[in-house]
């Protein structure tokens, strides 16, 4: 299946249809099925003691998919979150930002399903995954 | 088990840990493992459409499981979210609050369990379910 | 909503439909959205120490939420679990049954979301919890 | 960290301890964090059409963590899973054995989390996909 969204496209996208939160993922890398996505860390996403909160996290891993969906099936503004599920394994580092490492495991006609893994910039191992379910409109 | 923390008490132990989400919450009841949290829905919880963003419904189940947690085993601020899945089932009216109904279905010594439903204000079928594990430190 | 299939319904459609697992399930109840399932354990649900297997308990979660998918939608054999999660929090008694109480939060044209908890007999305390969605063929 | 348990020692271990299962699993390949492990399938794993069972997908990802864990931390019994959540993407291929890939994504002094990807032998894409978080006990 070709990429039907690049990098810039799905920026692009973001820009438009999120507004709310476009500042605070960068799309990085767009791959067959798999992106990348880094989110700059500021005061709005810590917790005490300077660590990134779960909600900051799950947006992380919710834009993360959303994205590896769209550059797949195009710009369609309608796919929604149906299921998430999500370990939080060790504490984000202070100061770093977040990445999240993304691959779609399926793309039926109905449902995605893709899983993520989240690092502190840098760091080998992940402080988090997550996977999740994207119901697509009938078009 | 008796409940150390009553809403009031929950209420102000926000308000000096959790400065930074303290207005997104309040805690309208606590009982015997169970408490009841509204979320006042402000533009930053929204997403295109008028509809309440994943992010935030993650961080009302987080919060309800969280108080629901202090409420039993008294002012710890440093319990954490393990582990979360949640189903996003119907999409939340425009302009309502939302109200997490919050049960505690396991209290250890280590590991909590508890389950959300998230309700659209008024409205009898609920819009999303969650369930989270939170890891308890040592005392 | 009407119930279509009675308790008495789903035990002949279970009968005919997946013998290999009929003998494992008793269909207690059927309500509006809700069932009650028993699991009588038998020395093929066992682990050592005399505890209940995992993957015995999600079977029977898996039935319980099907049952009460089958009881409001009538007898279509192919729906079919796309997503479950499941916390394991106590230890099953041993050479106790164990009980399935489902409830369906969702039954919509495409998905159903149901709830469960599983009790050993006569116990007051869950051992598990789980959630699962299905996904319903199109008629 | 080294592995301390081959996939002979691991085999051997799940023949005493698990008699009941020990028929369904074939340990394949023992690597750091990482193990694969082979379900072959018989009648009592099917479904109607053919179809491997949830609870048989189920008891493989749960196989493969607890391998997975163990040959890490060497031969201790009592390990057990607090939490799982699977997605089931596609249908397995009639009379095609199971293979589960399981990498450890953590491994605390606690807890440990694993994801498993589940193939059908031979196909590229996974059927199912899981992960599940096992509680250590204290030494």
């Amino acid at each position: 299946m070709a990429v039907k969204m690049s990098a810039q496209d799905l920026t692009a996208f973001m820009a438009v249809e999120f507004p709310q939160v476009n500042e605070d993922f960068v799309i990085e890398e767009v791959r067959d099925m798999a992106v990348r996505v880094r989110m700059p860390i500021a005061y709005r996403h810590l917790r005490p003691g300077g660590t990134v909160s779960g909600p900051s996290m799950f947006a992380l891993a919710d834009c993360a998919i959303y994205m590896a969906v769209l550059a797949m099936i195009g710009p369609k503004g309608l796919a929604v979150t149906t299921n998430c599920s999500m370990d939080f394994m060790r504490k984000p580092e202070a100061g770093k930002d977040l990445i999240a490492e993304c691959r779609l495991l399926k793309l039926g006609r109905v449902l995605a399903v893709g899983d993520v893994l989240i690092y502190s910039d840098g760091l080998a191992t992940p402080v988090a995954r997550a996977s999740m379910t994207y119901s697509i409109p009938p078009r």
